[in-house]
């Protein structure tokens, strides 16, 4: 895309639309808004980089792939998606996909069932990174992790994960047995092992954390898992649950044990 | 209050002025919006409840302990902060703040260094009550525990915690040592003790958790505590820090064990 002057009105319209769900579904581009999320696009994919849009004024504070293009404050408020945009955006494809069938690189499958909150999702895509993981597993349904609010709650993590984009829950967990997964547990709010106690918990399983609303969607054949709660309250957020499990793998020793 | 017939000028405008920091400040009133945080309200403080507004349509799935008002569509949307409002708003007064110098209810002191955003600060509440604490001590800076955002992302944690209100970090440290807090630990991104290792973390200690731009301030004869991250990442959210290191608590037996 060349756009020397400003933005061409394909680009503005490409923006809009991919704010949308109907704008993103095929489209094999992204956008992401904020410093934070910004650099980490433009340093672990440069290559995926189309344009970096800047606010008259704002400074770019780490290098950038392409020559930014500099917009007015009117004109850049027009696109950006929050009111208080910290002054840049960038464009850019999609990584592509993991294929299902291709053997896994974490000893355990973390695995969202519809997680549709855009600020849980990024949360625990940002946690999966900071824990050492490489790849997150997505059932149908889980929220696009490419919507610009979740690269930014995500602060661009998932522009370092690996994606896999699965089928319904029966169906992912399938393919995950099939890569030697021996164990699918699923995180339940009042019984099934203790998240502290259970033994193999990290071993060639499929820990499994679901929709907000319904939790997560029935399996044949799989466990439940249960983070303790002492204290008077209904049930944990889900990222907390994520934290809370994805933690207590580092405590174990997390890579260093395997 | 009585607002058979509908709200009144001045109802309208508190609830209006409710909405914004500089409302709040000095009001003995907060308001809460959503199911979940409305039925905390009203099943934790129902002494406190002023009001009970629903839109036209609603039905109301818990016990009132006053009357509820009904408003047609249009004069709810106009009161309601937030787009999707799930059609019920609370008005309550707030719960009176605790002394600092009333003897500790838990083993440790859980403290919170001026976090500012609504949702981490909120979702800290809500996992502080999971855990089983009883209270939680905030630094001058804070954000304010009953704005109706830190109240929907808490679901009315906050109604049940007592909330202490300290000056800045020295001064609030000093309140706590009186009351017999033998250790004060800054969560430090990159150095200190590691939270799964550190012996006495939880006995008569206080916990420090700091703000989300620039950590937690400085403060005299403290300890570092840090949560190891092995994988990629800068740093971790202040929500998703304390929630490590509130599961470590219960991971060590939590109340059990004192």
């Amino acid at each position: 895309m060349s756009e020397s002057g400003g933005l061409t009105r394909r680009t503005e319209s490409l923006l809009r639309a991919l704010r949308t769900r109907h704008g993103r579904r095929d489209s094999e581009y992204c956008f992401c808004d904020g410093l934070r999320a910004s650099r980490e696009v433009v340093t672990l994919a440069p290559g995926l980089v189309e344009l970096v849009i800047l606010r008259e004024g704002t400074a770019l504070p780490f290098p950038s792939p392409v020559e930014p293009v500099i917009l007015p404050q009117s004109e850049f408020d027009r696109i950006a998606p929050t009111v208080h945009s910290q002054g840049i955006l960038v464009l850019s494809r999609r990584p592509e996909p993991v294929p299902l069938d291709q053997p896994m690189a974490d000893p355990f499958a973390l695995v969202l069932d519809r997680v549709g909150d855009p600020g849980n999702f990024g949360t625990i895509l940002r946690t999966a990174r900071a824990v050492g993981l490489h790849e997150v597993w997505l059932t149908r349904g889980t929220a696009d992790p490419f919507s610009d609010k979740v690269v930014r709650s995500a602060s661009g993590a998932q522009f370092f994960l690996k994606i896999r984009y699965g089928g319904d829950l029966t169906e992912l967990a399938a393919d995950l047995r099939k890569l030697g997964v021996k164990t699918c547990y699923r995180t339940l709010p009042a019984s099934g092992g203790n998240v502290f106690l259970e033994p193999d918990l990290f071993d060639r399983s499929a820990i499994i954390l679901g929709c907000e609303a319904t939790g997560v969607a029935e399996l044949e054949n799989s466990r439940g898992l249960n983070i303790p709660m002492p204290g008077d309250a209904e049930s944990l957020n889900v990222a907390q649950a994520a934290t809370v499990i994805l933690f207590e793998y580092v405590r174990r020793g997390g890579q260093a044990l395997y």
